[in-house]
């Protein structure tokens, strides 16, 4: 490729999310889906973040750091989960995470802003992340730029259907857990996490959330849970 | 800076802006703004750009390849000409060209997809680009993820104030120009190109559209076109 640019990371995210698997398809869907960015040593000046509470969204891009990169002979078309998994499209029209540039753009909320000896946190609400994804930049959501009125997103037009989330066998993990966890646990099974091209009822799978493993099958658009366990790295 | 990641243009843009002066500061702010993506040897596969007239706009990550990147030493703020041109915010809390990594965003209408032996351009319309933006990634709007409905954008929250235009002395171009061509410099005189900071009724600019220079003053909220020179590279 000509035209050759050097990025780097001026910060990292801290995100419940361990592993690929679970973690939200886009942002905002899993709006307790709550993540740290720290800057780096050279961003962490206060300066760099002044004002940035008159924004109640931001953006962040960000690179891809768990993916490989797109290669040579590589297929350029994915196939979207929101398509079955069968039909194909071209990577430019889809935001299917191996692409020719590895820069993922995510709509987070601002929930706070800490300042003190350590610099600058930013706490951030509803983000689609693994732990310790770099960031390249953050710019200001501005709904008059970023929102056309009559935009039309074909086959994703609306946010995916939820399942409903039961406790069952789990039941008595409601009252260990406290409630931002419980959350965050509904929120992301709500999202569906299996691969689009899976429906077997039977299947357990499980989602990695901070130092939880929660296991759960499928059925019928009802996710139910069937076991906590806790993993010590 | 750690991590650090090459990105390489997909395509570059065809655009009648031609110098940095007058772009418009936001994409979609000047809808009769087209231009044209034209992929790389690499990128010109139509496979990578299968199914993209699904979608109604699309986000453009670009290199600001014309400004000079942001550098050790450099001040962490900016005076965004929104706010007048003189109160400072970060550059994290601001869109402007200079920063940590040279990265812009912006939505554009996907006018029409043309696929021919020459390979793939896409037809665009409200880009806030100059002739030659180098493009990182393309991918789609997708308003569910893209707009949470209750996004603030505090004193960025509405599209600026527009200017009145009148022709004037100019107004015998009102009958040689192509009415698309027309339209392109009144939304482009109308959301008021001038540094935040300049205010003087007698000051003549110079706005250069393809190869046509725009010369106008502005007076209380009204660009009057002064005169149209024909320039020849």
């Amino acid at each position: 490729m000509s035209d050759q640019w050097q990025m780097g990371a001026i910060g990292h995210v801290e995100s419940p999310y361990r592993e690929g698997f679970g973690i939200p398809r886009q942002s905002g869907i899993v709006p307790a889906a709550r993540g740290v960015l720290v800057p780096t040593t050279e961003w962490a000046d206060p300066a760099a973040w002044q004002g940035i509470e008159a924004f109640s969204h931001l953006w962040l891009v960000w690179a891809f750091h768990a993916k490989r990169r797109m290669q040579a002979g590589d297929s350029s078309t994915v196939r979207p989960p929101r398509l079955g998994g069968n039909a194909r499209v071209g990577v430019f029209a889809s935001r299917a995470p191996i692409r020719p540039n590895p820069i993922g753009l995510s709509v987070v909320r601002l929930l706070e802003v800490q300042r003190d000896t350590a610099g600058v946190r930013l706490h951030l609400g509803g983000i689609d992340l693994l732990d310790g994804t770099p960031i390249l930049d953050v710019k200001p959501h501005v709904p008059y730029a970023d929102c056309p009125p009559d935009s039309q997103a074909g086959w994703a037009n609306r946010a995916p259907e939820r399942l409903a989330v039961v406790w069952g066998a789990a039941e008595v993990w409601l009252e260990r857990l406290a409630p931002e966890r419980l959350a965050l646990i509904e929120q992301t099974l709500a999202q569906d996490p299996r691969p689009a091209f899976h429906d077997d009822p039977e299947r357990v799978y499980g989602v990695r959330i901070e130092e939880i493993d929660v296991r759960f099958v499928v059925r019928e658009k009802r996710a139910e849970i069937r076991e906590i366990v806790t993993v010590h790295d």
